[in-house]
């Protein structure tokens, strides 16, 4: 394992120093317990967004913290969910006298420690849980579908509707309403490799890719013989549309996630091969996103993310946003 | 060779499809020469940023064209200078009447190209030369200096001055001086793999690094065993500082580049290490820049750009930036 680290059980905090530092005009950077919040704290009023999970799949989730996103974020070690003494710490913090709203990616390990910290807390709190990947029902870390990529639509649709001072009943419905409207799935064309293990996490062959890869390198639905972008995309969008059932004519949100060691032009390509197949299935594209914004360190491949798109979705998408990784507006 | 890819020779075409039809907002394509250039063509009475070069360093060029950046980009194939009649084209489209000014990163080809591009056109033409690379002299692909990273930020102070209706004589003079006060260098863990070669541009076991590795996957200064991020980023560091010379108490602004195959979390470890031994040498970071914006496809590895800072430089990199890569204020 080749890495830029000094002391592997460091690599953590030396990042987030790097990153509060490089972005300082955004974010604020609490160590003990670990948290990123948003520069000056709490905004009076404002009901306040956390989220958090393991490390490994940045710029999620301190990247998304700023205004028009989350209040703050809650990173773990990596691919490890944080403890609940971190959001306790970062709810009192970025407490706005609104309520606190968690986002949490469906993951036994995350659910149960933001649902200690949920119990834990005083104020007025609700939890918004993502379960965007269709590729899998169940699995040894989850409990019904995993929370991926669309987690930042959820993440930038809320934030938004905070921003804009409604209520915790009305941003916590919202959030489930945009996570409903969202599917994904992935594909890896290699592992990826945690620090701590200093091996890869999974030995795949060079001929071959992981259908329906987990943002952990968990398995997905099937090994398969590596195949052209347009039959891997036409696999994925299927299962994707499968599922979501747009109607024809709908419009959605079309999200090209690269997991870390993706060449842009590559992803791009993808955006192009999923671009024709909604085209024929007559579902127009109204807004896009194409980057390495929910990665699994430097695992090469890419997730598909459809939201199904309407005035409210867009508005709150389109709304200022102010983080080190989104961007507009502002 | 993994890849997203359908047929090889279709990658560059079908990636630029994606790239335009995502950021349609933004950009146009041409296909035939190709070029790719802001949405509605030319900005009457401005001058016209184009630049250009190889494919595989994505976003660099066509990710920063847009409102206070370039007009124009002419991708060239991977690692390919783009064609004489690529500048032309673009430069037809995009001529505000206030002459054309190229932006090219100093590697034979594409000064080469370049030249004959401007010869050929019957607008007033300048061109910049970006050679921002601390770490060889000469090489087989330039005389003196290459260009690398430090061409963004090039393009951003002189797309800003051209934003606000400078003539083409003073952008010239703003894009020299901002390239005099940048310098870079680069490390690379593992190599980038050309898909039109399909095997890794060099081999590099696994305790080695290339230190001083140019964009291309091209040699740099020597081979040496991996090293903990703080030496490697002193080494690094160091051999910038003795060039730029930047006075004890001057601000830089500190751009932490990846390579494409390079984990988030690791640039901004190695953000970390720069900002420190910054402060050791009484130089204070006045902005930052953090993220894979000059890459060689699936690189794994990193560069550190230094830029010293004065407020006119300031001024111009806190403007107004509209591109599918870089946004702010817009």
């Amino acid at each position: 394992m080749k890495r830029l680290l000094n002391e592997t059980d460091q690599i953590l905090n030396e990042s987030l120093l790097g990153f509060s530092a490089a972005h300082n005009e955004i974010v604020s950077y609490n160590p003990e317990p670990r948290f990123i919040f948003r520069k000056g704290g709490a905004t009076k009023g404002k009901v306040s967004l956390i989220s958090g999970g393991g490390s490994g799949h940045e710029p999620l989730h301190a990247g998304f913290v700023g205004k028009g996103m989350l209040d703050a974020a809650c990173p773990g070690e990596v691919f490890t969910s944080p403890t609940p003494d971190q959001m306790q710490s970062a709810a009192k913090i970025v407490d706005g006298g609104a309520g606190i709203l968690y986002i949490v990616k469906n993951y036994s390990g995350d659910v149960m420690n933001f649902e200690i910290a949920s119990e834990m807390l005083e104020q007025p709190n609700k939890t918004i849980l993502t379960n965007d990947d269709v590729a899998v029902e169940d699995s040894s870390f989850t409990t019904g579908r995993r929370g991926v990529a669309g987690t930042l639509i959820v993440e930038k649709v809320v934030g938004a509707a905070a921003e804009k001072g409604l209520d915790l009943n009305i941003c916590h419905a919202i959030g489930v309403k945009v996570n409903s409207q969202t599917r994904s799935m992935g594909v890896a064309l290699t592992s990826c490799t945690v620090p701590a293990v200093g091996k890869p996490t999974f030995e795949i062959s060079e001929n071959e890719i992981e259908m329906g890869i987990g943002i952990h390198g968990e398995p997905g639905r099937k090994r398969v013989a590596l195949a052209p972008a347009d039959s891997i995309a036409k696999e994925m969008t299927e299962a994707i549309l499968d599922d979501l059932k747009p109607a024809r004519g709908s419009q959605v949100l079309l999200f090209i996630n690269g997991f870390g060691g993706t060449p842009s032009m590559e992803l791009y390509l993808m955006y192009n091969s999923v671009a024709k197949i909604l085209g024929e299935q007559g579902v127009t594209i109204g807004r896009s996103l194409v980057g390495n914004y929910v990665t699994s360190l430097e695992m090469n491949g890419c997730s598909i993310t459809l939201t199904t798109l309407d005035e409210e979705i867009s508005g709150y998408w389109d709304a200022p946003v102010h983080t080190a990784s989104l961007r507009w507006k502002c």
